[in-house]
């Protein structure tokens, strides 16, 4: 059993955690881009990128698990030249997705930032983990399914994530992969199962989100064992980012 | 009983973790600053020295801990534009000390970097946390403590760090800190013990060097079990650092 925890950020979790989670049959794993303070400069944000795909990778073998790398701006880390990142970002250095992309508020300038690289990964082919927040998640996922359409973004390289039961249908309905991020203040496990029981596993993704804050590092696992699907838990998200 | 440890990578632990630290009497950390992997870009370091300000001493209160930030440019970790680094440094954002500053190889441009940053501390009057490589330890300590004789720099702002069996006479000689670094793979707790008995506490500084590899985060609390001393387990630290 090779579970795939499909949204975390390694950075914030030490070599012998991540050892933990692969000792708990957690083999691979997306770390997805984020800087926790608002970053001055663009330079900072390809620096991470490289940082990624490079340093995260190199200690996941260490702790044999894998590591892919997602990159890409979040909605909370808009430095002021952005543009030079998407530049970036259209070169090859070994990512396999953009993430998390996304919207936070839904200002005009995230607006901007996350349309712009929407239209690379369109060009690109590449698939993307889209961030939704935790506040007005409602009214702030309804506007980024409709930039979604305005653009005819390809349903297949779509993950809408930190789905909740507010929000399921409304995404599934549009045919796009959808994130459950199994975390105490997101979804309890026992959630993730009623949801998985009532819609079924297709386009599915299950992950941890787990990273800079406390959090359960091993709620994939916990999460296979209680449904024992490994679509959801490794199968889809293999899939979709094409592993 | 408050433990002060004098270097470590906070950005390698996670929160879960600092929180260990802290239960086990490690209340008060110094976070260097450091890299990992080659940045391309000055202006990586400037946000990683904001971030360590900012973000780690920010976690370090959701852990219970006290985390100080050292700012500087690691000789593994020269940008090209690494004079726009020592600029930012010139300014005052909160950090406590330069660190971790020193040399890995020697070379004529780790020489150009270090200089620099001394001469900006010995300006600023600020605390530097000065390394010393695994490799070659000896020679690189000798051309550490030549290049302070010719800049005259303060014996009270320099801390030699990770010294080992081999160097320690040579730095207590000239007055520097001395930082004894408890780690498998650099001093047992035994040995550590063993200086300390051999040659007293003054300036002698502890630390774990925790971070980003595997490493034992309690070694400054099983130091200060083995010794009951808290002049190197805390009280030195905190001299040095003006805390």
């Amino acid at each position: 059993m090779e579970l795939f925890d499909a949204h975390i950020h390694s950075e914030g979790r030490s070599i012998e955690e991540l050892k933990k989670m692969s000792e708990n049959g957690i083999k691979k794993a997306l770390t997805c881009a984020f800087y926790p303070i608002q970053p001055k400069y663009g330079e900072t944000l390809i620096d991470l990128f490289r940082k990624l795909v490079e340093f995260e990778s190199y200690r996941g073998k260490k702790a044999d698990m894998k590591i892919y790398a997602a990159v890409g701006i979040h909605p909370r880390c808009i430095p002021p030249n952005w543009k030079d990142v998407i530049k970036f970002m259209e070169t090859d250095f070994g990512y396999v997705a953009f993430g998390e992309i996304g919207l936070e508020d839904g200002d005009d300038k995230e607006t901007e930032v996350f349309k712009a690289q929407l239209i690379l990964a369109k060009r690109l082919d590449v698939p993307c983990i889209i961030h939704t927040p935790r506040r007005n998640k409602k009214v702030i996922t309804e506007k980024i399914l409709k930039i979604l359409e305005e653009i005819s973004f390809p349903e297949d390289l779509a993950l809408i994530d930190h789905v909740s039961f507010e929000t399921f249908e409304m995404i599934q309905e549009k045919q796009y992969h959808i994130g459950l991020t199994v975390q105490p203040e997101k979804l309890s496990v026992r959630e993730a199962v009623e949801i998985l029981n009532k819609y079924g596993d297709e386009k599915i993704v299950a992950n941890s989100d787990t990273g800079f804050s406390e959090s359960d590092m091993l709620a994939v696992r916990k999460l296979y064992d209680a449904c024992r699907n490994l679509k959801i838990t490794a199968e889809n998200a293999e899939k979709f980012l094409r592993i």
